[in-house]
């Protein structure tokens, strides 16, 4: 077995298996091609340079090419493009973009990590200038550039994504007034509707505007404004606009070379992350990987995937036979002073993959609320209905979600189910969680269901509910004021045993609080006093109004 | 079966009982017994009253008995202090400390969840004035008053465990000087020697000072001052002692009762938390427990397993037949600006079961290092050598310490290996983790050293290393000048390979750098290079040094 090994792509999956190549073999030769001016940049962290959470640019290049050169030893050549593969003579055509000169290149194996390219939406005008897409250092400079120097008043932000959002917040820390549009009735996809409300929420508190359920249908000079109309009719004026509607697979290279490309566009690999070509590697954000939870083929760009996944391609490349398990899209984002974080498979996905589940919500404390500081987060969980085995998780809090998430990460990954979640010896004192953690009261709120001790019902369904069905809340008096829902009554927990005969047995009674740990109780009550048809409200008055806002 | 269920102790492990078993069965009668004041108290939270964190002492009361009754319905009976279980009746003699008349109540079921009792080292005028305990919101009070009243200026606390650190943490606060004295040669004992040097150094930089491998022989009054005398014939002169040397398990009921007692001292349960009597459960710190690592008898007294035992009793209490699966000891603390954790099972642990283990170590910021405000952790983690299988954990640093120990202790709930962390699918953006989370890369750097990638030293094998062994320190020069061991070479990293004739084939080489990555790099070229005795210093210069100080 030679070993030539011809990287497309410098950055995260790219450089990531060159660093681990060399690691594993000192006589390989290895040669990274990056079309673009640096390899191994921070590309997660170009929003905040521009938000200057980041001041140093430099900061932003984890590795510069001599630095890789020198302790790896790897060849590293920027500011060159490949062009071709020619597998039937195992070379790489490429382009050195500074001499306009193209050249071959032999190889035994081809690594391709040549990641996404931002879509941009064929509409009209799209093309024009104050039209910015972020990718890589380059563009970074070019938006940063234009923000420090025209000081604009305000922009606008085309796709309500991880990237959208933190453009958007990052904007408005340097002073911009900032509007999302997106296509979709929500912002980040990855979060189902109830769990997005409580983000749009915030977005709007913060003063982000929100065009939703909402295209461009065409850009246009105005002035010195950029006119952006939406495809409702609206027309907004803005400064400047960042085209953030997510990102296609860049496979032009294997496509041409004829390697098989998988149903969502990416380029199919086996589990080893072989191409079609068992010569030709592919990871990262080109390629289709299969979802952890569904096994289905799924698209997923995020850079923990693309680093381990070139981990495992150096591994195979000097002998290992080692699979990429698939991933689960486990994702995270700051969005102004919220925590916001899903793993696994949300209702759309597990709607469209025809997997029966059920869902369950808590909403708990970071830490013990009697120690200063605690903030609650709002947590889901998506299971099945027999065994209650978890595919997903989603999480809207402050402090203490990215834990959570990893937590719940882990439990998936292993196959895990709620019942599972409740023996968790999780860590605990009053300043970093509680005795029993939210991962623990998720995992019991579930586990109730499943065992019937309590049906829910969800915030979507109340509409639906019979006439005569009584809405119990039993919040306290004070809490009534802030907000019911029509028709109800409200009982508080405490004298509930006190006033059954209030009450008519033979209807349906959905009980209610603030968050559903009350109205659980409350279910529990009625249940046990001859009620026969109980449900408890699923996240309670919070969740439900949250989506009605 | 009947259900009238009687719960001696009314505070983690009791309340939470009772709360589960009102929600499960609407019809058993349920009281609970406890000897003091109060029930459901914070017992976490207790040093950050005193340390004036928790400013309000209401929220030290999580429940009160009226709360309590009104909503679960539950007869609470504070003050009354169960003296003796008649087995034979089925009944319980109870006294009730206001009037101290002594009554029987019967039952169908009793819940012992008596809990530990503060362990006062039985030497001379270890019963005097100004000599506390802290366990319960009376011992606090005092404590807190005496703090206030008197303003002193220093304290001794003898005992380095959880407590006794939070308590010197809490009073150095409060303005004191204070000193720790601790039997053992470390703080902390869930923590390895090494990962506890860091501790060390932490405290004596905030000004407490140490005394360790040295116990208290005596304890005196002298003037308006208290004189503890130490077992190595120092005396330290002091306003206040705080005696925090550990619980014992609340044992006397059931031991009166004839209940069998575990080898640790506390109660033995079965799988179910019943004890030898099968109408008797009993849980928290009073019971002995499984470890769930290695199987053997433990005594773990944390108030997480506490609520889930509850939990757990309440349900088998009411038809299920639900296993308490063992405690990890998954522990935190917050060490003044330092966080510290364990979980699972330390070297000294495994070496007294008789488990052969192999040990890793990284050093890693909570977050990339290129956003604001990321901070280092060293992660231990301890696994079989054959197959990897995870044993324990520890980790000492700052923010995000708490996130990878939740992380680690699932994985080892789950009986996983170094192997499934590298895979693991955590979340990542900028302000919460790295693309390769710490948790992934104690997988990679321990899969190392399975896969014999890499050979490891430990600190505490350096001084038994060949003279003519090479040390070799591949940091940057600047580093250098902040410290190395004796007789090392350095030749930093990226010229390594341009100077491997500077070095003897022959010879074993020990490796280093600051934290074990770049010696892991330097291990592996020269592995590739013929030298054939070659080791990477595990964790680096750094923790070896601060072992040293
Ligand atoms: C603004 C932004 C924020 C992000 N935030 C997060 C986050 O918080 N968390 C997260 O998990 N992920 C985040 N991501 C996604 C993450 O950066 C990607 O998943 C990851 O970088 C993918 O790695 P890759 O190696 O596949 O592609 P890239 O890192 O994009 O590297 C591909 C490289 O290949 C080069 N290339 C392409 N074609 C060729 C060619 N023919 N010849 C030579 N070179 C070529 C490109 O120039 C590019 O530099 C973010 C991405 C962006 C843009
Ligand atoms: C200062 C302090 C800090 C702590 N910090 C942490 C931490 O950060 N994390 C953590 O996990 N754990 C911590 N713990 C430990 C945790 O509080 C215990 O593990 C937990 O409370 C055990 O629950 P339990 O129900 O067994 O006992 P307890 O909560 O102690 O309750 C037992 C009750 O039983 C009563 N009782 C005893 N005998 C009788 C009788 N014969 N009749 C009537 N009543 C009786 C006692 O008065 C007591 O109130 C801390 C403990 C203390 C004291
Ligand atoms: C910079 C870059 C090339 C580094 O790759 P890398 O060398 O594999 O990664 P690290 O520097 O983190 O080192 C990890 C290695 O050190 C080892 N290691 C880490 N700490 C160690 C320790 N204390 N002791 C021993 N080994 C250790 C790990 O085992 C791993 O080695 P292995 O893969 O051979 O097992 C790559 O991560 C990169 O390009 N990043 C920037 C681009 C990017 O990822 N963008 C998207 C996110 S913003
Ligand atoms: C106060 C105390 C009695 C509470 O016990 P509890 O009622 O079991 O606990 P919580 O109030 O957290 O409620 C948990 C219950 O609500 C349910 N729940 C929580 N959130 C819910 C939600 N949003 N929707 C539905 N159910 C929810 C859980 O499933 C759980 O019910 P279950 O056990 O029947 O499944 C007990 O924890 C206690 O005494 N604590 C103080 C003492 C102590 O623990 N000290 C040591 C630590 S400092």
């Amino acid at each position: 077995m030679g070993n030539k090994v011809l990287i497309v792509g410098g950055v995260a999956g790219g450089a990531s298996t060159a660093a681990r190549l060399r690691r594993m073999d000192e006589e390989a030769e290895i040669i990274i091609f990056e079309q673009g001016p640096h390899i191994s940049f921070a590309n997660c962290g170009l929003p905040y340079h521009i938000g200057k959470v980041i001041e140093e640019r430099e900061k932003l290049l984890v590795q510069t090419p001599e630095a890789m050169e020198a302790r790896f030893n790897v060849e590293v050549r920027i500011k060159n493009k490949v062009v071709k593969i020619d597998r039937a003579n195992q070379e790489l055509e490429v382009k050195d973009l500074e001499s306009d000169e193209t050249y071959r290149e032999d190889y035994d194996y081809v690594v391709l990590s040549p990641g996404a390219d931002p879509i941009k939406p064929p509409v009209p005008g799209v093309d024009g200038d104050r039209i910015f897409t972020l990718r890589n250092i380059p563009d970074t400079d070019e938006i940063k550039g234009y923000v420090d120097q025209h000081k604009p008043d305000s922009a606008v932000v085309v796709g309500g994504g991880y990237i959208g959002v933190e453009m958007a917040e990052n904007l408005h820390e340097r002073g911009l007034d900032v509007s999302i549009v997106e296509l979709a009735p929500q912002v980040l996809g990855p979060l189902d509707r109830e769990m997005a409300a409580q983000v749009h929420n915030h977005l709007r508190m913060k003063g982000i505007e929100l065009y939703l359920d909402n295209g461009v249908a065409g850009l246009a000079d105005q002035e010195d404004k950029k006119k952006v109309s939406l495809s409702n009719g609206e027309e907004l004026t803005t400064d400047l606009v960042i085209m953030a509607a997510g990102v296609s697979p860049n496979t032009e290279l294997a496509q041409k070379a004829g390697l098989e490309i998988g149903e969502t566009g990416g380029i199919k690999v086996n589990d080893y992350l072989q191409t079609s070509d068992p010569n030709i590697y592919a990871i990262g954000d080109a390629i289709e990987v299969t979802d952890a939870v569904t096994s289905n083929p799924a698209y997923i760009p995020l850079a923990g995937p693309a680093n381990k996944q070139g981990r495992i391609v150096a591994n195979n490349l000097t002998g290992a036979k080692e699979k990429f398990p698939g991933s689960q899209g486990t994702a995270i984002a700051k969005v102004f002073d919220l925590t916001v974080a899903g793993t696994g498979n949300n209702e759309k996905q597990l709607t469209e993959a025809d997997i029966d589940y059920e869902v369950s919500y808590i909403n708990k404390k970071n830490h013990a609320g009697y120690y200063p500081g605690a903030v609650p987060m709002t947590l889901k969980i998506l299971f099945t209905p027999d065994e209650g085995r978890l595919l997903g998780a989603q999480i809207v809090g402050y402090e203490g979600v990215d834990k959570r998430i990893d937590v719940l990460a882990t439990a998936i990954r292993f196959e895990k189910t709620v019942f599972d979640l409740q023996d968790l010896d999780l860590a605990y004192a009053p300043p970093f969680g509680s005795a029993k953690d939210p991962v623990n009261m998720a995992g019991f709120a579930a586990g109730n269901i499943l065992n019937d001790k309590v049906d829910v019902i969800h915030w979507h369904q109340i509409d639906e509910l019979a006439d005569d069905a009584i809405l119990l809340d039993v919040r306290e008096e004070v809490e009534v004021k802030l907000g019911q829902i029509d028709g109800s009554v409200n009982i508080p927990l405490n004298s509930l045993r006190d006033r059954l005969e209030e009450l008519d047995k033979s209807k349906e009674v959905v009980v209610y609080c603030a968050v559903g740990l009350r109205g659980y109780i409350g279910a529990r009550i009625l249940m046990q006093h001859g009620f026969e048809n109980v449900k408890n409200l699923a996240g309670g008055y919070k969740l439900y109004s949250a989506v009605q806002k």
